[in-house]
């Protein structure tokens, strides 16, 4: 049962000046205990360690990502667009209010680390019995589902798919903006307010008129900035590292029965693997930073060791090779191993196939990753076609390997190592 | 030992662009434990709860207020004032960023609730063994004191007090601008760069060039609408009411030997007011939402419920009222106990006087509190003698009271409630 | 007869980021060559010898009130208020679109120095054979007559006066955000959204919903902040009084019987009073302009040293005084007499008489100058009942005189002065 | 002779917030009329036609370019780099300030109608006598050559000629942040503050430390999408269009000997080739509109009517073609001669040969052109080799070709042209 609330609801947001809930359902959904777990997870996990400003939450994410589809919608529906299903309004806007609902705590580290996908738990607190399913199963027995299925990408309409998940969506507009706004960085900013004008309901898709391509190159342009110089950048893959050897190492002490001195439901369920949704709505990231501090005083030295540098920002140190191939590799660890270091935990190597993504690449499903222009005689074309920039920059793949390593370690060890190694992580001679 | 660094380091920060640090002792003091802990305490406790952008932390804020500091002391240097002393610039850099060391996690609250004070807390740091005490005795043994005497204001250059800490001071200055970023409300821009052109330091002070009259003028209310539209906002009141619940409750419980279900250290410490520095400095955020998540789960109703309502921000409601007095205080409290509320915990009033402070008074200590220009002729005068704008505001004092309440229980309670006292609150007739 | 276009018309606009033209009307409106002239007509007049971004034209500003009044209709319509009404939208955007269109080239200065008056234009426009007045007469006989109604306020839909004109209107709004934008003060700046979003049409006239009071005190604290930072800016006060110096001696030489070097029409219809619709719109600043440099070659020296000031901005000096009775005055003009200096050309003092104005005051007209606030029970307010700040700057009046002069002449003549009066211009005892 | 000033000027700027003047003569340069003057000529030409916030003036970015220049020293000095001659930063900042000072009124079309060229006109006003020269030859009688040599790019000490002009010069990054603010497009927006930091003198010459790669890579792609979204933009090539015809125009008609109803030195001198300098430094834009002005009355109606459009700005309209060969433009030109339109002035093709230029290139004088990155190494590499995306957006050249033409006349005649004409020229058939 749909209802409008009796007086707009707003909250005030940095990036779009303000944000607009006019539906009961909508105020219903963001008041779930779910969805105010999403203000303990950080948008960008570890960044705020490289970019102090960079504290926000998935829950200003989400309210984003929903006001930006509230405004495309709404610019449908005044220009009178007939391909834009006007009853689908409402399961869009859940649907983009509710995608990242089921992000862990330091998500990507968490889920690498024991096998977990957050969109599983997304669609699993949405279908089974939660708040926030309850709030949508006030429209109807099966909205819940669809609301999941939109997620999914198996929505029957197409249309609705494409809207809140494609190349050019408004998640990926969110988080762009957002992530400047917060990191203070520059490189995000691109002129939505045109993108939002251009986009057309089409033949069931989501399309950009061809008047509108200078400012998709430029959020291109953006998206392409802002992987290198904030997501990928190597300070915060440094603390992402630790972040994963903690996981690991704590898991790998559990398995073997070491006795914690500290250790609290549900990590026992999480490192056996029989977490349930009550408890995982319960996880969030002040309880493992809570966690850690407590394990700094674990007599187990690699695990305190690691949650130490978490905790204080004593991240590992790192050197950027340009080519590294598997005989150097071996000959490094074995090097590590011969100075007394661990091989695992003392070096991690990241290398671009662990990066592997795409700027802008066409795709196994051209929907998702395509962003298709309109002619003014109502012709398509991939914006690649038309874009010199964009096909330029599509096929940019940085191959850099860097090297991660405890500085004060190595250095204390560095009378064992072959000097060219040695010369190799930037140690002085001694 | 003092030294400068090899090259010097910036973060990005989005309210000053970059912070530069030129100083190996500031960037020691940034790498420090007890600072870094400073990341995880919010600049605005818990008004993320009212505007979602508001996470930043008190790291962030004494890195700001630092940085400004930086700026005046290189704009005395640069204009070569000779009232500046040179040689006062490192100490008045370390008190700038070590000013709000000792904050606990929801400073405002916890303080309240413990009887603490976190200038205490921030020179004990700064006094007793600690990192932040070994980095800065490496200057000179004495220099640890000296910096604690800046930030206590009796330090014997008047002038580095002034700077550090005054009605228009990088601390001020630093905060306004900062949470209008991050709540996203524009009420808090003022022209910095001009106010830094035209400080000047005079005769043992820092005063202001009356040619920058309108800028201050601009400052000042800038100040006034942070304070009326963020800083006391009632939403941001009720979560921090809901927070000293919990406190006062968990606190009685402890006393009356109450067996929780979860308890850690430090609380008890904290409980019976016997913690020590190294228990404080593990204190923070996280901590407390971990614990609070938790308590959820306690037997005593009254906690878990506060804490339920704190981490799924089911806040109290309030109505305002612009005279209240002690007889009607008396006889709602009355009505509330004969209808079956909790006296205490069900009804919270705040009184203007709980809030008193004032925009721009004249106090007992002239040289804290007062803005003093410098006219053209080198003639001092007291901003509120030339502005009318000042003068105007600086009397302002809202009287309103506000009640707050939690809506569910009042409503299941109305009909044992004088109808007037019910109409009072905003309940319908039943 | 009224129609929609096609397909939107949008203006790039750094304000308001777009313009947005529905209208056939409109459209057709800004392509008049009369609307077109607004280009060639500073929007500050000579504010940009002070500003030198100060350049916009009032095209533009009439561009940004019309674009506001859509905005505020729009969510007028929005919000389905039924004291809106609704068919009177089109005629309160061609007034918002033409309020400004009789403005002269640097407008305050030659209505002064020739007693006319820009709104007397702007009607005349309208209603005589204009390209303006046959757009508007496709849409009715009557219409031209409607929309110059509206702008002289006796239209007999009040509520669409104020929508036009009052206290909180479209252009005030427009031109604070404008002005600051593009002279880069930080003044100007409020919420314009959100005082957007709390206006109401109310029992005919446009009220205030209470919970907007402080984005309305923001905006007159801005507007009392852009007076005195620009507007009364005394360079630019300098500016103005050499161009009307200019005009004066120019008018007083025709009069004279002068034989000019150069001279144009209009001109000479100018000087008589005769000027004509045609030839008024003929009239621009970049006429004025390439007049003045012509005349920088006048044997009159009073005429080509004026024009020579004012195109290479060597202004006039000012000193300023707080307080200056007739007596005083009379001397210092005799001294200035007897130093062999004009007593008219060689000194201008501005008193506050000239500058009466205020920022925030109830008038005669209440409509007009009031803001009510309308509260939650229904109940009006006017501001000043409820805003202490707004009460506070309402009655401030500055009462500075500036006495202006050109400064190479007074030097070459201050020994002939009273060393006393010598001294008040801040001439060095030679 | 160098002197410094008794207290900082300084001038508030959109762009740059504030522009500091330390030094008299920098002070003095700014106060004769030959800089004045550049108030008149607008920085961007016509292009307000198209935006219209787009008034700036040469005036402005002068100080804009000045001012950059100033903070790169400034930083040289700061940082203590021994490759920056220290006693050249007074000539840097003269030739920065003054680089534009021979631009005439619209600048680009003056020049391609009456072969003249701005850099000869600013090096003219430098060396011949003048208020600039005058004030250069205080500080030495050379001076002034120094300054017009550094201009003109023959300065023995390159790394002064490389400072004020290369592909990264303080020109190029002012003018794209200034005329991305003044028309409101988001796409001039990069990191300033970021390339200032990491801009070094070495070895002769200026480059970029590798780790602003990034940041570089923003300020190109800026300089890319500027071209094509503002310079270069149709509407605005059409308004120069029409310019320039008038120029041309006027000119033959005075060749022949025609009588104008209006003619006013140094209009005369202009088309004979013999303007002066002290004639050419009264030209400025307003004079030039107000003879369009004028003109709009006189009897040739080629000249009335381009006239007329300019002012009423009703531009030519324009086709665009992907392909055009030879052939078919002579085919198009003879039917517009068929149909009794005039050949040139009723057609004008913009070849992209007419647009030649790069967006980054190495050319022929590498020191100008590229845009070197040294290394932690201290190894210098030319930027494409190091950034895909500079290599990839190298090459780009766009290949449309524009039609311009008036459309009424057009739709007049278009039963006199061949059908598949009439059709490519977007007319309906009649």
């Amino acid at each position: 049962m749909y209802s409008q609330l009796a007086e707009e609801k707003v909250f005030k947001d940095p990036v779009h000046k303000y944000i607009h809930v006019q539906d009961q359902t909508i105020w219903n959904l963001i008041n779930t205990r779910e969805f105010q777990r999403l203000r303990r997870i950080r948008q960008l996990g570890t960044s705020y360690l490289t970019f102090h400003g960079a504290e926000h939450s998935r829950f200003s994410h989400s309210l984003g990502v929903y006001e930006i589809t509230r405004r495309i919608i709404s610019q449908f529906e005044r220009s009178g667009y007939a391909d834009w299903p006007q009853e689908e309004g409402l399961v869009a806007l859940c649907a983009a209010l509710l995608h990242d609902l089921g992000h862990g705590p330091f998500s990507h580290s968490i889920e690498e680390a024991f096998h977990m996908n957050h969109e599983d738990w997304t669609c699993r607190i949405i279908r089974e019995p939660s708040e926030i399913n309850a709030v949508l199963r006030r429209i109807s027995d099966d909205f819940p589902e669809q609301v999941a299925s939109v997620i999914q990408k198996t929505y029957d309409k197409p249309i609705v798919v494409n809207l809140v998940s494609s190349a050019l969506d408004a998640d990926r507009m969110d988080y762009l903006l957002r992530d400047a706004y917060f990191t203070g960085v520059n490189y995000g900013t691109f002129d939505m307010d045109r993108i939002l004008r251009v986009l057309r309901p089409y033949k069931g898709r989501i399309v950009v008129k061809e008047s509108g391509m200078h400012a998709v190159e430029d959020y291109l342009m953006s998206r392409y900035q802002m992987y290198w110089q904030v997501y990928f950048h190597p300070v915060t893959r440094s603390s992402e590292i630790i972040l994963r050897q903690i996981f690991k190492r704590a898991h790998e002490l559990y398995d073997r029965g070491f006795e914690f001195r500290f250790m609290l439901e549900p990590l026992p369920s999480l490192f056996e693997g029989t977490i349930s949704m009550e408890q995982y709505i319960r996880l969030d990231e002040a309880f493992v930073q809570a966690v850690f501090m407590q394990w700094t005083q674990e007599k187990d030295e690699i695990l305190s060791d690691l949650c130490d540098r978490f905790m204080e920002r004593k991240l590992y140190k790192y050197i950027m090779l340009d080519h590294l191939d598997e005989v150097q590799q071996d000959y490094i660890r074995q090097q590590f191993v011969h100075a007394g270091l661990h091989p695992e935990y003392d070096l991690v190597i990241d290398s671009p196939t662990d990066l592997s993504y795409s700027i802008y690449r066409s795709g196994d499903n051209p929907m998702d990753k395509q962003i298709i222009l309109l002619d003014q005689h109502e012709k398509l074309k991939e914006i690649s076609e038309v874009s010199e920039i964009v096909r330029s920059i599509s096929g940019i793949r940085k191959g850099k390997y860097h090297l991660y390593f405890p500085d004060n370690k190595l250095k204390a060890a560095q009378h064992l190592l072959d000097p060219q190694i040695s010369r190799l992580f930037d140690m002085d001679p001694s």
